[in-house]
């Protein structure tokens, strides 16, 4: 077979192979390996003996309706479920927007960018952030643009303001945001930073992504913040939910809450994307929502994580103080660890290889993909207890090693 | 709330509203109104007992698979299931492939053009084709050109050699074609013709995008026309399959057989998409594939479609064969129509939206959007045989009604 070289979109060229692939084929075929590597939820953590009875339900009652074509919208009943759920639980604004139905919350951002986002175009993010976001917004040829945390673990919102202020020419589109149990960081922004936040790009006339897929994990007594798209009263914010971290990351559902005229354009891009999304767990997740207690299945989650959370403090505190700092998140999948200053970086991954244990170092996570060799993430929702506390032990054990 | 002008990126602004979903929720409120205008499959095409029997199973032995993260490609057994299956009938080349699991043939479209296609590159399309194409292309801010098709309803190879060698700035990046069962018309090309447009594209390196939703669908006793991707010595033929039109559009599962080095970059664009389509599906298929006999179901199919079929064009004989002409497709979703010169388009569609009838007009079918005023499109799985029957009386007293 004679080989062509074939011709790329050159926004294409902007996309790197995710290393974490090869990782995680690799650590599939490893006895003892442990993962605190990915955002998995707990395979605990899924409702199976109920979706089984839900499934039986809806083959007898919708069987026909979730085989065939359905809306780009999503189901109706589905819609107006989370939308009073949004509007209760969050005090969000539904009567002057609309809720799409995307296929997880990857999709969501996929669309978002391709609705804003130009070649050449910015969209700002936390210098820290989700690698699938910084994807994305490559993927239609913009660039992104990580602002810089304040002490808190927050965007410093007077470096936002001069970096807008500085943008003649409009090349700013979105900013994109994940201000509770922020991922990697696991900090959330209070309330007076989001309305600060709120407050300058709207001045701006710039466009706010709220990524919240982990807002219902809270595990501490304290009062959820408000959400920033509780704020929007011109319609700068796309509010973007998820099933994956709640209920099955399978499900393949998010949806995004988006003002009235976006949304309008949110289901042309849609239908071009996908058509609409997965009908099966579109009743599925309708019909939990109307035969049980979806608090109580939160609640659930809640207790099964903050077990979890609290078993990787304590090793932390145990068996790694001495070489790495770390803050306590409130809620979400996620806690990020600094490396101190006489542990090498290199030489610190290459132990922790070695020792069967997996992190997201910090490049990967982050805008620039560069200056967080001393960062990494851990997940504390996956492994079991006995994982975690072993984990932990190896990390402890590497950093150790690689002191300088 | 005061009302923000959104600046949208430019590429979406080619996108327009389909008018047909507005028609859609309207014929969804009128009684007796018969739908001849999507490519639906049959509620009775369903094998809804199997399916919910081997649902069970899933839930059984792949509870904690199907509702956890997956991988992009899709699941290993599928995959080889469906590698298997086009190999040993199709006679496709699958060692210097490999298939990704699409969340339906419209992401299919979806990834190919976004890894292909720059802003202001041109795809090549059949002057009448599929609109979700189309869009898809515009999506990405290329053209969508149609090339003319010769009197056997084919492209005109000598238009498509005459095309590639006049665009030496090679803006040309793929020929998007259904050569099976075609959408809108349902002709076929020739294997020579197939050859023949190969060859063509082989010399000028052009990307071939082989659309094949309909292809197992044939209802005479003809063999098979060999697929272009079975003409393939260099890579340069994409081959898309579909769930939707043979088991069921709410399964969102279709796929890409693609040369090993586009399969590696369409990973990077999937990623990005929707990271992996719904697994639930995935399980399902599979399963089918292993307990019962695939192509006991497909031949089912054919014998319910092609009652069907049969139906529609006799019913066209008796009714409507003074005022317009069709030719009879040996297979697909689709008969295409004209109408006679002494019938007034615009009248036409005035008569039959009057007489509570939907069709699919030529325009929307196209690439160039306008121009096939006389052509209209009519689906035959989704009706019953009284729906076709009384649709088409309605739609020939709408010509007649319509005549200059």
């Amino acid at each position: 077979m004679s080989k062509l070289s074939y011709q790329f979109a050159t926004r294409v060229a902007a996309l790197q192979v995710n290393p974490l692939r090869e990782q995680a084929k690799n650590s599939q075929t490893v006895d003892h390996y442990i993962k605190l590597t990915y955002g998995y939820p707990s395979n605990e953590a899924f409702p199976v003996d109920k979706l089984a009875k839900l499934s039986d339900k809806i083959y007898r009652e919708h069987a026909f309706d979730f085989m065939q074509y359905g809306e780009s919208e999503g189901i109706p009943k589905l819609r107006s479920q989370i939308k009073a759920r949004l509007h209760k639980y969050q005090a969000l604004n539904i009567s002057d927007n609309d809720l799409l139905i995307t296929s997880g919350s990857t999709q969501g951002m996929d669309l978002v960018f391709k609705l804003f986002v130009n070649e050449g175009d910015t969209v700002l993010t936390e210098e820290q952030t989700f690698v699938g976001a910084v994807n994305a917004i490559k993927s239609y040829g913009g660039y992104a643009q990580g602002l810089p945390f304040d002490d808190a673990g927050c965007i410093d919102t007077e470096v936002l303001r001069a970096t807008l202020a500085a943008d003649t020419s409009h090349q700013i589109k979105l900013l994109y945001l994940i201000p509770t149990f922020q991922n990697p960081m696991g900090t959330s922004m209070t309330l007076e930073k989001r309305q600060a936040v709120y407050d300058i790009c709207k001045q701006y006339q710039v466009m706010i992504y709220e990524d919240d897929p982990y807002g219902d994990l809270l595990y501490t007594d304290k009062t959820a913040i408000p959400k920033i798209k509780s704020l929007d009263d011109v319609g700068i914010v796309i509010y973007a939910g998820s099933f994956s971290k709640i209920l099955a990351p399978g499900s393949r559902l998010g949806y995004l809450l988006a003002p009235t005229a976006v949304f309008d354009q949110l289901i042309l891009v849609k239908q071009v994307a996908d058509s609409f999304s997965n009908l099966y767990w579109q009743y599925l997740a309708s019909q939990l929502f109307e035969d049980y207690d979806f608090n109580k299945h939160i609640e659930h989650l809640r207790q099964l994580y903050r077990l979890k959370l609290e078993t990787m403090i304590n090793a932390l505190r145990a068996k790694c103080q001495k070489n790495m700092s770390f803050s306590v998140p409130e809620g979400g999948y996620f806690v990020s660890i600094k490396l101190n200053d006489d542990i090498d970086g290199d030489a610190f991954y290459d132990e922790i290889t070695q020792r069967q244990v997996g992190v997201i170092p910090g490049n990967i996570m982050s805008a620039a993909g560069k200056g967080y060799e001393k960062y990494f993430r851990l997940n504390f929702t996956l492994p079991t207890l006995v994982e975690i506390e072993n984990g932990i032990s190896r990390i402890g054990a590497a950093a150790e090693a690689a002191k300088k």
